[in-house]
Formats: structure tokens, C-alpha cells, sequence
């Protein structure tokens, strides 16, 4: 079967790799109906982080079930299933808790972007849908398995409450599905922090009420314009950088949460936004598992369509074109189709 | 009248200050019938935190009303009142919120270890107890100014759920008060970390169910050990230091919140037992008036005893040997009777 491998820094390659096959009786073989490319996919590609190896790549999928292992219940061959980034066995005292993302039985995957992956922990991570989704569902059901899941982490994290007055920060596909994890979960008014027209315009599609180009103080006092001096009563970070980690928490009012998710690079937490403005922080890898049969549940009756972050749909041999566009910011997200 | 002034690390005096008046309209004057040194008021005593001139000192009072001003209709002279460590008018965007130790309008005292003290705001920050207390009641009310309410702050922090599994670090007034909050916001078990027997009898007494005496590493491992290798649902951090804030990260469990009441002296913040781990952040000053109409009516009933912290009464002209006796650690708190 074909497999992307990243061999370093801007170096993609479709490989040919042996078929995965079952080896624990937990374990489930799917077949690929799209897979996709992720922000955290761009720190190897980037060289940020390092590639020791050649490395398969990818950790998003909707599939087709081709194979389980004996003691496998809930999915069977021929389900069409969606699984999250990381897998997680359902019961264990920490998913029970709801926290999927820290299983401890959880693994990460042996590479997505290929058209066979190995799923272990499958009655624990994945799960089918109704009936297979038409054409046009597939990006949605897709998003469920990592940037709506994490944006709704995000909400989530925030304690974004109905009535709330919510700011994102960050505009990339996390971020816009922050956006729409908001408005579903009842905010009053979701303020968006992005200085791109056409991820502006998703944003506004999917809830925002005010947009927000500017950053640093002058992004500060604007949120603070539309929020009657005090900040905001939730604060999603889906960037990761120390920048917009200060800027999440100092948008947000004395009492409120800031939820991060992106993945932090911040040299130190500042402390002077929290403990004294009594400004909570937190988040982490998105559980979503804990939060699939829901999510599933709004795509699948049309009140959701995060699929709409996906701007660039391609085959999987042209996924070295996929990073390309993601690096170069000409697409939000690129969608593979094996 | 008789007041506490502190003139630089040691140097507390009982002074002779010319009454407080009503200033503004929304003022109250209260003559004290009892008050407290406070954990936070050694900070400057141990010459930690500077004392640039004499200052006079204390936060925490009840008392009856002497005076008020034109604009204040909640409270009148003769009323026994309570009111938190600062002041909050209750009525800004951000008491609307619950965040009254933000409040816009808030401020701090000019020193309540004394006879007389002037409380700003004092309609959003007093409230009158049903009748006046008996004499054995006068502590608990007391504790609520300041450290019970803080020990509820960090308790509703962490997200104290019904049938919870809680660590409390810190056995100073603070920790215990913590203890019994989580007690009765539901937790099912309540670890206590404290080393001395005394304050292990009152962390007993207000519902721990557990002590764990160790630190460091051998803490974390004692706390797996009682909550099945996982770490606490919800973590207390009642001191302050940066060991106290990584043991309390170290204590919690994938996905749990921590909530810090501690003035931080942290140097930073450890995100590597944080993000990843999915554990978040939570605290502050304590909202006091948020929270004092439900405590008070605790009390009232008998069903909580927060007084018990007070291990020590004198009279206000020996408000010295009550900041000694703390700061030696002879004494959990001292209560000062003008």
C-alpha cells in the first residue's frame, strides 16, 4: 500500500510500505477515504522539529473497516468510522473521566496519509457512522477526527457558557473551529482574531459576530472596545506561540478561562495575567473520543459543516503539494483522497 | 482609637491613629469586635516584601456599624457585619460576573488590626449576620473575611464535584479551610498533605480522609497510591511556593483542574505538568462576597466551623506576640480581640 513518509525538512515522499495487518486482538485495519494534512504535521516539515528518520506521517483518517482482531465488538468490516488523533480504550479510569486524550492505554498511529492504517484500541476510538456519508460529508466527518474535536476542546476548556462573550485567537483550521465549537455552544457573541479576508469570511460563517485584525496591545484594546472595557468571558488559544498565549490571556476578564490548544511553544507562562486577574488556563491534546458521538451526531443532522475548513482537496500521491500550499499559507487545510 | 502599624520586618506596633470618618457617601465605619494577622501579613514582617514607611496593617474584621454614609441602604449603625479582605461595590460588569476581588470599583483597606476601620463600598461588600453571634461563633464568621472564603475560591477553582477525589497542599489556615470546603462541596475524599499533628486533627475534623505527611517525589507517589495511579480530580494549592505549585500540578490527574489561592512565588510556571497533561490552572484572590451570603448561612447553621483554624486569641495590645507566634509557627492563626 501507499504511505507518506517525511525523510526531513520539505522532504514528502509516497512510499510503498507492507499492508498493515492486525496484531493485537484489540486492533482494527482501515481503508482510507480521506486523510489530511495537519498544522503540527509543519513543525518536521518545517524543521522545527527534528526527523531522526524516515517517519510515516499523518494522524487524521475516515475510512472504511477492512479487518478487526477477535475480541473487537462495537465496528465490524464494511462500517464506515472516524477515529480521533490518538487512540484510547474507553475505560480506563482516566477516559472514564472523560480525559480520552491521556488514555492510559492510548497510542498515537504508525502514519494516517496512507491508504491503509493499523488502529489499535478500536472499540475505544473508533466509531461508525449512521450509514456512509455522502460526498459531501466526508470533510466534516474527517474534521471530527482532530481540528473540530480540538477546537471544541478549546470551548470546552474556556467554559464558554450560553451568553458568553467568547475571542478566539488564532485564525487557521483549529482556530475556525474554535469558532464554531463557540456559537454551537451557545455564545452570545464570538469575537475572531485574524487579519486573513478569506479565513475571516469562514469565521464569520461558522458564528463569528466581530472580527479582530489587529494584535498586541492594539488587539487588546480592540477586544476591550467590544467588551465593555473587561475582556472577554472566554478565551481560545489555537496557536501555540508565546505571543498568542499572552494574547489569549490578556483578552480575557479578571475570572474568566483561556483554553489552549495549540501546541505550546512559550518560553514562560506569564503569571502577572493570571493569579492576580484570577485568569484560569487550560487544555491540552483534545479527548475525542469524549467528544465524538456528539459531534458525529451535528454533522450528521447538518447543524454543523466543519469540513468547510478544507480549501484544498487533493490526491494522496500529491501530498507533497499539500505541505507545500499548508507552509506557503496558500491553504488552510489540504484534504487527501487515497 | 488603637491600631496595628508595622514599621519594618518585626517591628509591629499597637499606635494611637485618629479615627476613621465616612469619607464618601457609600461608606460604612465599623467599630471591630474581632480581627486576625493574616498568613500574607509575614510576608512583610519577615521582611520578604518591603515596608518603604509605617504602615498600618490586617485585612480580615467583623464588627458592628457605627456610621454610614448617605448613599448606603444594606446596613445600618448596630448591625453585626462581615465583609471580605477587599472591598467590591457588587453592582460592575465584573461582580455580575462573580469576580468581586476585581471588582472596577474595589479597594484594599487602611488596616483592620484596630479599633475603628473605614470600609469603602459598603453596601457591595458588608453583609449583616441574622443577629448578632454568641461569643463562640464570633471566630467562624471571623474566618470568613478572608481564609475560608480563599479556601473556597481554591475548592470552586479546582472544580470541586460532588463524589470528587481531592489533595489539599498546604496546611496552613488556608489548607484547612480548604479541606472543609471541598468537604462540602461533595468531595468523597479529601487528601490532606500536612506533616504536624495539630493541623492533621483539624484537617480531620473538617473532613480529610486521608494525610499524606511526605513531599516531592514521595508525595506524588503517596497520592498515586491512594487514587489509583492517577492523580486527584481536583487539587488545592493554599501556599504559594513554587515546590507547593509542582507538587499540586504533580498531584492532579490527567485532565483535573488545579486551583491556586497561594500569593505565587513561583518562578515559572511548569508547562510540562500542565499542557500535556491536560491539567489547568485556576485562582486568585477570593471573590469574597461572592461566596459570603452562602458561607455565612453555613455557619449560622452550624454546619461548618471555620473558626477552629484560630489556635490562638489575645488581646489587640498583643497583636505583636500574635504575629510572632505565627511567624514561629507556634500558632495556625491568631484572633485579636480590641
Amino acid at each position: 500500500m501507499r504511505s507518506t513518509v517525511i525523510h526531513g525538512a520539505r522532504d514528502i515522499r509516497l512510499e510503498d510500505r507492507p499492508d498493515p495487518a492486525i496484531i493485537a486482538s484489540t486492533d482494527a485495519v482501515v481503508r482510507t477515504v480521506a486523510t489530511c494534512v495537519c498544522g503540527s504535521d509543519l513543525w518536521r516539515y518545517r524543521g522545527i522539529a527534528d526527523v531522526p528518520r524516515p517517519t510515516p506521517i499523518g494522524h487524521e483518517y475516515v475510512g472504511v473497516v477492512e479487518a478487526v482482531g477477535g475480541d473487537v465488538t462495537t465496528v465490524k468490516p464494511g462500517d464506515f468510522v472516524v477515529g480521533g488523533f490518538l487512540t484510547s480504550d474507553n475505560t480506563c479510569a482516566l477516559c472514564k473521566a472523560g480525559a480520552h486524550a491521556n488514555c492510559l492505554n492510548g497510542t498515537g498511529y504508525d502514519g494516517c496519509q496512507a491508504e491503509l492504517i493499523r488502529v489499535q484500541n478500536a472499540d475505544g476510538t473508533l466509531i461508525a457512522t449512521p450509514d456512509e456519508p455522502d460526498e459531501t460529508m466526508v470533510p466534516s466527518v474527517l474534521a471530527l477526527s482532530d481540528v473540530m474535536a480540538t477546537g471544541w476542546h478549546a470551548a470546552v476548556s474556556a467554559d464558554v457558557q450560553p451568553g458568553s462573550t467568547v475571542v478566539v485567537v488564532g485564525d487557521g483550521a483549529v482556530g475556525l473551529s474554535g469558532v464554531l465549537a463557540a456559537a454551537q455552544l451557545g455564545a452570545e457573541r464570538v469575537i475572531a482574531m485574524s487579519r486573513h479576508a478569506d479565513r475571516q469570511r469562514i469565521a464569520r460563517d461558522f458564528g463569528a459576530s466581530d472580527i479582530v485584525a489587529e494584535r498586541g496591545d492594539e488587539g487588546v484594546e480592540r477586544v476591550k472596545e467590544l467588551t465593555g472595557g473587561v475582556g472577554a468571558d472566554a478565551v481560545l488559544e489555537c496557536v501555540g506561540t508565546h505571543d498568542s498565549v499572552v494574547q489569549a490571556l490578556r483578552s480575557a476578564r479578571p475570572g474568566a478561562m483561556v483554553g489552549w490548544v495549540g501546541v505550546p511553544h512559550v518560553t514562560d507562562l506569564p503569571q502577572e495575567h493570571m493569579f492576580w486577574k484570577n485568569v484560569g488556563l487550560r487544555g491540552g491534546p483534545a479527548p475525542v473520543r469524549a467528544y465524538l458521538p456528539d459531534l458525529l451526531d451535528r454533522v450528521w443532522k447538518g447543524h454543523i459543516e466543519p469540513g468547510k475548513v478544507f480549501d484544498l482537496a487533493l490526491a494522496l500521491d500529491q501530498v507533497a503539494e499539500g505541505y507545500a500550499a499548508m507552509d506557503e499559507r496558500r491553504a488552510i487545510k489540504a484534504l487527501l483522497r487515497p
